[in-house]
């Protein structure tokens, strides 16, 4: 078929949108898809043809019925100073956002922190997770279920890393309630964010070695105690990813100088807004924005933006240190790699590559950590910034300048 | 300065990558200071350089110390029949993922629901909010200050919208916990998000008439129980920006043929993940993946994305309709808007425009409302698809087929 | 029958413990079945047969199928002076309580806030709520539902009120979330704790109106969006019952004299437990101990001690005020009555009589505002003396000292 | 001093409640006590005069500033036919409470359930917790904080045994937040609820090990992630004290004879109610009312009534078993004893007797599991009973009869 009768059946719905990857190649399949949908739509979506990504591997890893490309604006913050164990020097952070005021923000965060020496930081590699349900009789067939896992877990953990050349299944939290019995498995997933390949190994223990012989029926791969992509106490008090820990300590007179207010109202404004507002709030984010700059770096860096959910939750806590400042953040849930996902895609490898965690590390999981530094980092100069913005009523300001919303 | 000059001073120290606007235009500014940046960190940038919106639009609204753009692949998934009070007939959806099988699934998901006659729709617009916390000398000054502002809600309301040009003040919660008061203000932003509107808005109110008149000094105009792209139950029980309900019944046969499971083990899925498991992970999300869907779709079309918090709280149904199947989803934290924010980018409006949203809507408000409408039918779309890939146990064959992982 | 007869037939399974009460007086039928159950378990429960109340009214209103009476300790703390809106002077508080060193820990507390003048409180009348569950055919019939609970709003209020002396319907709050409506019911109780006057309106709303004219079936009259003795965000952040607020500032020489330590301390203790650890715990309770100060006097009143629930969340504030300390605590869900439950019985009766808040108030309404105010002062008191003892490291050796350990 | 000078100085503020006791017996000191209150309010206190505990030992470890007694009406449900690893065969429940309908409506559901053969119950010993919060430099030390407490292990768990015969330290779980630092001890206390033993065991840890080898300062022995007496995630999801499983199997005969419904209403009840309407509402408690018994039965055998907030969290399932019903509660947070506390009070231990599991079990620990699975199959009555209610619209009835608010 020619791209005109592909058009034609399209329109006449003998087609699925999908469909037309068997007839073309994935370039080609691209612009028929876009001219169809122009059609239909009657939209010009010339600027979405524009993209710089190798199309073949994208339309195998990343997209489906693809058409061409979101271009999302890259700004630059930095030089931010960490010290962390495994970033360690001055970085320049890729910010992909739309939000105006953001870049601008967090530079000014990072300016006072390179400052003052640098953010310290450090993560906890707490394991990728994926909790699958199975159906049990009872609460009786459910403790037997338990035990049989607990017997069972170094042939359990060979069935699952015979699936996967670097994960390793770390152990397993059982829960049982009524008719269900819920297996966080707990992976360490090296340089992935290690979804799938959790999903992989999960599937392969369910099927090959849980369910044939405990004759246990799993009902679903994902329990939700896992708990991907939405927020959860879970994933909040037993951390998933990484746990990031970040903190600085400014001289009173940086806090003067850049932020143009003083550490005893930075930490006024935090404990009335970032602890108290959000305990009133019933929120599981003690914190001022820390999804803006995870927003924004992951998109740079070919995370899944879903994951903004997870790296919201958290806590700043700001103290005086003297006459002095200290900021820290705390993120329980940061789910991030440098290999797989959206790391490959030409700009956001860039991305990767301007932060020099491109791909596996020396050490497999070392550029991982390195990433879950920097993000913690990032977000510490955007919350120390934003934080300044609020304790010297400049927060409308920014917005009107950099001209959000006029 | 001619650009070495810049490029020297940068190095040195000298000049801040901000700083750099105030020399060059902005297109040359993103050269200049990419240019440095590849030169401290040794790679190259050539992809990031590319990019289809207008610069100088872009570095006023969307961002500052831009360097370029990233590319995030953009897919299409239907068409998807809605019947909603705004959204009518037949849509195609685009999403920006860099996440496999995202695209395939929610196309899926499509295919079954405009089979079975579309997906039925409507948004209830609670407003966009703000709440500003004040320091008060105790419970009695802070009670005083309530009744102040409860009496004076009318000047509070002239004065907040003489701000904006659409903008409106509903009503105002307050909340007294010891020294602090919390005002909520709710605002009808129209076809906007509406974030910069509230925050301009409130921050009139504050300095010029509730300062001034009682004397009560705000300690930041964001006090955490706005809430702002944090997740909370603040905002999962009382509804911000759009509170979005999408449902579908679909008859058994489509369920056999397009998902190949049926309605009894879909809704047992359902069951014993969404709500057991959610329930004992002590998530705010009981569904299987809203926030998939709703990054996508913000990516694409220009929305602040670290909103994708709010919209991963709330709850798929899924129960037997007879023979057959009904799905429900609820989302009570939708923050979108048609105009403002990214959504006049090159990419970003024209998947606006596919949707027929972009802009405002000839009363204003509709455009917002459509879209609405138009990300609860794409979510309950992927929440199907999903179910279904659960409940015939083919999630990990998605991913590994979808290219994810390997 | 006589006794002996009827042991027998219990004996045999041929009468129930609850059909004693046909055969017999209620004095009669509780020795009765209490000599049953000493033979049947061979256990003598002669302590448990001294009661002090009728057993007549107690029978009708309190118990089935009664044995005697368990006997809680009662101790008195105070005197404790109270500035409030309707508590005004000096006040002793009963504490009904097993936990030893609990009624020393409050009267130090006492002690502390009335050498610094009193607690000044004051509460808000937020309302009993009682929420049923409506099963629509889907969003579309649950919209319609909610507008014709708008609409006939006044009606709904005649029929709830028509089943009460007192109660008053204040508003109702809908919920939508797929083939469910939720519907909570605000009334002011005025003296009583008003779930039974709740129940019984909410009960002929649903049946003689609700369900006549709508058809929409009630699925069950509590669909636990009320919600009653579940721990909930839902109350949390709107309140149910009354919302307590309490506060006091005590010089620094108070502080040193009688808590043994210092401002400064007493702040520090409270950050780093009842905010930063609570928020770590993901708890609702920022507090150090609510709970045990309500328990002692719930049970002291004849309040339904499962309320202890609600009154265990909320927050208490240390802050420096100058040198000195301001403490305050945050109470939103705080379910109290002077008239009905336990109220009437003797020894809760003298309680309350001590506290003079027996029974209705000369305004209806005023009684329970004003023990809500005691509840608020008394919940202060013993925050702040439990800091103390964690500020000094002494609460091990309380705990030891007044024998619960050992 | 006499009574009458005794009378007389705290008349005057010479002496204060307290002291009394320093001059008479404990006796002497309430009856002087009460007189002194009785005076002051002009309220008898008759009744409350009337007690059958033993008071020496009761102001010892129970009470102080003791006047007398609260007389709770003590109710008995049963027999309830168990099958637990500790409690087997038939049991009469004690229920002390003043909340009409509350015995009846738990004795129905226990011969509901013992007609169908009894409940099948468990309980995982979670163990009693204590986590102290201590105040490092930074995250760094706290760090080194944590792998010194990882190393030292078994010394700590040497000195907190060396301070309890029968206590066992598990487990310690760190967090690191800032400059907090929560070392959550995991205790086996045997019969003991524990929380005693945890101070006492965690006191001299911290005193004599901790701050003394690592100069790190502990700033509260209590940093509320223990969590005590507070609603929380952290008990909820990773269990305190006992997590207890309780189920039955209905044939669909009973349920129509004894709770006048069907199977196919009580799962549609629990699941509009208990599951979507507790998660709507953000709540912990996904059951009907798990408190009341929870409350009723710890107020009778002298548990800590404070820790029914935490027994208040948890599930209850109800699902179809073909034709009949199954029925499950889960509970993961049951704080209970069979020694110390109110325990050994004369009535409490009378109601601890008719269970067979007064004071320390043949092999110590036994007896309190053998409480916490009474505690389970008594709840699973309970909520079995008010399912029944709310389906059949009998709730208000219930309400009416039983004596409550009429």
């Amino acid at each position: 078929m020619n791209e005109k009768e592909i058009i034609e059946k399209l329109e006449k719905g003998k087609l699925g949108l999908r469909s037309i990857d068997k007839h073309l190649s994935p370039k080609d399949a691209a612009d028929v898809r876009r001219k169809f949908v122009e059609k239909k739509t009657g939209v010009s979506l010339e600027n979405t043809s524009n993209y710089s990504f190798d199309v073949d591997t994208a339309t195998k890893k990343n997209i489906e019925n693809m058409v061409g490309a979101t271009h999302v604006p890259l700004g630059v913050a930095g030089p931010l100073v960490i010290d962390g164990d495994f970033a360690k020097g001055e970085f320049y952070i890729p910010l992909a956002t739309t939000e105006g005021a953001l870049v601008a923000s967090v530079s000014r965060g990072c300016r006072a922190i390179t400052n003052a020496g640098g953010a310290k930081v450090f993560a906890e590699n707490k394991g990728m997770t994926r909790a699958p349900v199975f159906k049990v009789s009872g609460i009786e067939e459910g403790r037997k279920l338990v035990q049989w896992v607990e017997k069972n877990f170094s042939r359990i953990k060979n069935v699952a890393e015979s699936t996967t050349r670097f994960g390793e299944l770390k152990k397993i939290h059982p829960w049982i309630c009524g008719k269900n019995v819920y297996l966080r498995f707990v992976f360490d997933t090296k340089d992935a964010m290690g979804m799938n390949m959790a999903v992989v190994a999960c599937d392969k223990v369910v099927v090959e070695l849980i369910e044939k012989e405990t004759k246990v029926k799993c009902i679903a791969l994902s329990g939700n105690m896992c708990v991907d992509k939405k927020p959860s106490f879970m994933n909040y008090v037993k951390g998933r990813g990484k746990r990031v820990h970040a903190e600085a300590v400014l001289k009173r007179n940086i806090i003067e100088k850049i932020l143009k207010t003083t550490p005893e109202d930075l930490v006024e404004v935090n404990y009335r807004k970032s602890m108290v507002g959000s305990a009133m709030a019933g929120s599981l984010g003690f914190n001022a924005h820390f999804a803006n700059m995870v927003a924004a770096l992951y998109i740079a860096t070919g995370q899944d933006p879903a994951h903004v959910v997870g790296g919201s939750m958290g806590m700043t806590t700001v103290e005086l240190e003297g006459k002095d400042l200290y900021i820290s953040v705390y993120m329980p849930n940061v789910n991030i790699g440098t290999v797989g996902g959206g790391t490959g895609l030409a700009t956001q490898k860039e991305a990767l590559e301007m932060l020099g965690v491109y791909g596996a590390g020396n050490t497999p999981g070392d550029n991982a950590m390195k990433l879950a530094e920097i993000v913690g980092a990032t977000v510490l100069a955007g919350e120390l910034s934003v934080l300044g913005a609020l304790a010297t009523g400049d927060l409308a300001k920014a917005h009107v300048m950099l001209g959000r919303g006029k």
